[in-house]
């Protein structure tokens, strides 16, 4: 039979990552294409230690239907953990989602009809282009510079196409590792105050962050905003466990959208993943983490500083997993792919990045899961098809 | 600030079910109203094994991101349990989700643009209602009787309607315990082929036959259709896992608004799960959970013939978890259940599971989640309930 789709299918590509992925799935070629977490990083065996505990004491209720809104006592661990942070977030406030990933969903869903005016960072997360593009918005984007989203610009954005929401992502963002200083988060906050504008703060990397001083998030300024968090870095992103806080209104909303798309998310997990990290000593765990990541950061951005021509500018991320590198106006990370595949290294283009008008001379480098040998041979092999290029 | 949310948060109120739980989770109420599998029948020992050995052999596998399209020796264990009962499945027609619930929601945002037609059972599954609601279909239904939808209707309403989608659950029906007989089965296939409506087969109860012979699912006749399956009635509800299977075309479309959605299912819960069915005596454990519900089920179907007046009517499913009471003409079930709960005792009313024009003088009763003695003592105060209502 001829298949007819909804209208919003012929709007979303499949990722265009997804695709370069499976280029480089050849254990051959030195991929700093992915964003996968170290898996030396994985706390497996105190999860298994977990897992036993959480089936033998509470089996039946583990493996049984429950709330949509999530594990009441691992909204709780979210809720103090923002405290400590000097964010105030209930409890209540608190809903568990199946990463941070179904949270832009529910997002999408709850708020965007079709041509509702979407504000994004330039460059933004791909991923959070594909969710919100099933809801039909039309994308507008403001520059981010090195401390931040422009504000300038930000308020004439909210100005001109008095936009639904304003997804931002201030802590090492993905694609570029770039971070919101404290007084733009405060000056974000204040031009959304009074505004029509849902601001969309995503997360996932907050708990990563391996050198500079440690911000809240905007959130903390701007009480009525909606906030994603994972647990993907932290604790494991097979798991698949995240959250979103918003007010009691949005909750509301999401609540009814989450319990239509999945009725909850796995109890199992949840009690596992809660168990955890109120009886494990977590701090030593995401400072593993974090030193580990900074290793691997130091490491690309020395190389990269040493072997790249003196032309070509990379970001310097205070946390997270990805840098974000600008060769020379009009050269095409597209054509540096195609020749750094024949040199069996990988990276991801930056063109997929932008919601409108790509950049076309930028690219993203993961350097969570790249041994130090495999990055300094995959920079150097870089390095070589860049000035190859720029023959 | 004032939210202004997405217009199709307008058309679908919160679970009435959910509502409906919240009443009836005093302890001290005899509740048929919930769906709950038993938990005796969770094998959580088993499932601690299992969960055990995929964390010490795969740990950082498990934990880590993976496919979109899930797990793939648990795509094969569900193509090869298609095999064995005479459907032809690939495992690469088979994306993992988190509980057939998630299957619904992406066959919505896959397939409905606003306004689109979409023929349902009457009744039919309510979660089903809320799912593709968000989506903003128009609902049309087709009355079910004894032995399945009446294919008449249905020819009818394919003619008048042409919908998008035909949703349907011909196997021990939730709300109604109804199923299709095999003729029934055939007609079904016979009347879509050729059509333009895409079959949409929900099965999450299939493996919860108790009496009765064994009927492959209308996919077997109309290959062209999507069919949904789930493990929470196999293994575990609570753990979310469930599948769908679908022509590569459809596949395709599914696996890009999975990704979107929350990139993929647990893999943890996934290589568990796989496990669990590949090693243990999983038929020894679908026969435990058969003979559990056919006595519950036996005792209240007899219970109810025996105390309820004679004008009122019951379904006696071959399988499954729930029963349908029909009241006689003009008696509300909304306000049966007022008294009932005066009496501590609970069910769903019939109204909630209509997409058009609810019949008030029915009622959803749950048998798989209460002990015996429960069911006798409820089933006793509901009859008295219905007499006193009756004067």
């Amino acid at each position: 039979m001829k298949y007819e789709f909804a209208a919003r299918m012929g709007k979303v590509p499949r990722s265009f990552i997804r695709e370069i992925l499976k280029v480089t799935e050849d254990p051959e070629i030195i991929s700093f294409a992915g964003g996968l977490p170290n898996p030396e990083s994985f706390p497996y065996h105190d999860i298994k230690e977990v897992a036993v505990q959480v089936l033998e004491e509470s089996g039946a209720q583990a493996l049984q239907y429950s709330t949509t809104e999530g594990y009441y006592p691992l909204r709780e661990w979210v809720s103090n953990r923002y405290q400590s942070k000097g964010v105030k977030v209930d409890p209540e406030e608190v809903l568990v989602t199946n990463g941070s990933q179904q949270g832009l969903d529910l997002v999408g869903k709850i708020f965007l009809n079709q041509e509702d005016p979407v504000l994004v960072e330039r460059p933004t997360y791909l991923a959070a282009l594909q969710s919100f593009g099933l809801y039909e918005p039309v994308f507008y984007s403001v520059p981010l510079e090195e401390d931040g989203v422009d504000v300038n610009r930000l308020e004439e954005a909210l100005h001109e196409f008095d936009p639904k929401l304003f997804y931002a992502v201030p802590n090492f963002q993905n694609p570029t590792g770039i971070s919101y200083s404290l007084k733009r988060r405060k000056e974000v906050a204040r031009v959304l105050t009074g505004s029509n504008t849902v601001f969309v703060e995503d997360n996932p990397y907050g708990e990563i962050r391996f050198m500079g001083e440690d911000y809240p998030p905007v959130k903390a300024f701007l009480e009525e905003s909606v906030l994603l968090g994972s647990f993907s870095k932290i604790v494991s992103p097979g798991i698949r466990l995240g959250w979103i806080t918003a007010p009691a209104e949005v909750m509301d909303k999401l609540v009814t959208a989450k319990q239509a798309s999945d009725l909850h998310s796995s109890l199992l997990s949840q009690m596992i993943v809660h168990r955890y990290l109120s009886e494990y000593p977590v701090e030593a765990h995401l400072e593993k983490i974090r030193s580990m990541y900074k290793s691997q950061r130091d490491l690309m951005v020395s190389l990269i500083q040493e072997e790249f021509p003196d032309d070509v500018q990379c970001t310097e991320p205070e946390g997270g997993m990805f840098l974000w590198v600008t060769l020379p106006e009009g050269m095409s990370s597209l054509e540096l792919f195609e020749m750094a595949l024949k040199e069996q290294v990988a990276f991801v283009p930056g063109q997929a990045f932008y919601a409108e008008e790509p950049q076309y001379n930028t690219l993203r480098m993961n350097f969570s899961n790249s041994s130090a040998e495999k990055i300094e041979t995959g920079i150097k092999r870089l390095a070589r098809s860049i000035r190859e290029l720029e023959k």
